[in-house]
């Protein structure tokens, strides 16, 4: 019976970097496809978001059960809770990565981008997907050194969330020359990239929490 | 010792309420500081959010423990598990409420708002107020007739989000006038309420499901 509970416990950490990697899949076309217009690209994105949502309900479900029947207590209990959190955050992140791939097909064919932002959105893009990257990592090895990177990925991110609105807003709409069009998608965009780090921290503070048992790691970094 | 844990469960859903309660009383504040330009009232909403986080802790720190030692199963597992998931939600409703004020006292001592979107505002803020009241009633008496009102309020909400992208798009952004701040502000106030109806459905959701232990109904119907 514990054998079995011990599998359950690896299938759910397996799940786990399973969503993950789906995510880091999923960001990596989206923003492809959004600085390339490519509208299949965004659209597989868009259709394959349902793969992760049924990770994440299986997953769930599984965490469940397992509460239900195994009763863990200690590191197994929290390895539970954990899953049932990281599954929700990883979700959400496959979502926001739905959202990038939404933005790139509402605007074929042109480029949602104006060349003005282009340089930015590339520095953004490359935050993006390192930290997407460094979450696979993260739940696949738990090395501590990768959650730190994540938060320093993510205070990246942050720096170039600030940066869209000062391309947006400085000097004048007028000398920018951006359409209303241009403004509302920046600002959307901005908000899904800032979001998806800020869910990144998340897992990282509670991978943390996890390995370390430390609670003050686990606080909530997370801003809505 | 079971007499203590059914208190302890009843202590879990009294928090979800004084969370909701402590939800509906900031987006009632920062929607208002938000349409009258109240610098003082954005600021009390900012001020206060630390505190629905702090029941947000002591909530799941309390779930935690009762999975450890009182190792519910069946009804009393689904009803601790539940108060895991809506206290992530209801924190994040306060962080919307808390954004939204933001804006308000961003802008202060202008309005936020251009006279031409307040009628299109007037009715989005009264249906955020709606639901977030529906939230409170449906914590507090499980009525399933309640959670079906929120998934109609919600509509209205989404409704109405797709009013304020045609209000800044149509017919061109010459005719509305618009400056960059003001469609960088709408976009955002426009995509804070969406999210604040989102997870209203899913406390919604996850109500019908504790109640009917249907599992369809606790389908995730929120889009990040």
């Amino acid at each position: 019976m514990r054998e079995i509970f011990r599998q359950d416990l690896e299938q759910v950490g397996d799940d786990l970097v399973l969503m993950a990697q789906k995510v880091r899949t999923a960001m990596s076309d989206a923003t492809a496809a959004l600085q390339n217009g490519d509208l299949a690209r965004a659209e597989r994105v868009i259709a394959s978001d349902h793969e992760i949502d049924q990770v994440h309900d299986s997953l769930e479900a599984q965490c469940v059960t397992l509460l239900a029947r195994q009763q863990p207590v200690a590191t197994d209990l929290r390895i539970v809770v954990t899953g049932l959190r990281l599954s929700a955050t990883l979700e959400r992140m496959g979502d926001l990565a739905r959202h990038v791939a939404d933005v790139a097909r509402g605007r074929y064919p042109d480029l949602a981008l104006p060349p003005m932002a282009k340089d930015l959105f590339d520095q953004v893009v490359t935050a993006v997907n390192a930290v997407a990257n460094d979450v696979v990592d993260l739940l696949e090895g738990h090395d501590l050194a990768l959650a730190t990177r994540v938060l320093e990925d993510d205070d990246k991110l942050d720096a170039l969330h600030k940066e869209t609105f000062r391309l947006m807003l400085a000097p004048s709409a007028d000398v920018t020359g951006l359409t209303a069009q241009q403004l509302v998608d920046i600002t959307l965009l901005g908000r899904y990239f800032e979001r998806f780090g800020d869910h990144s921290v998340s897992v990282a503070r509670r991978i943390m929490f996890l390995v370390t048992g430390d609670p003050s790691a686990h606080v909530e970094a997370v801003q809505s």
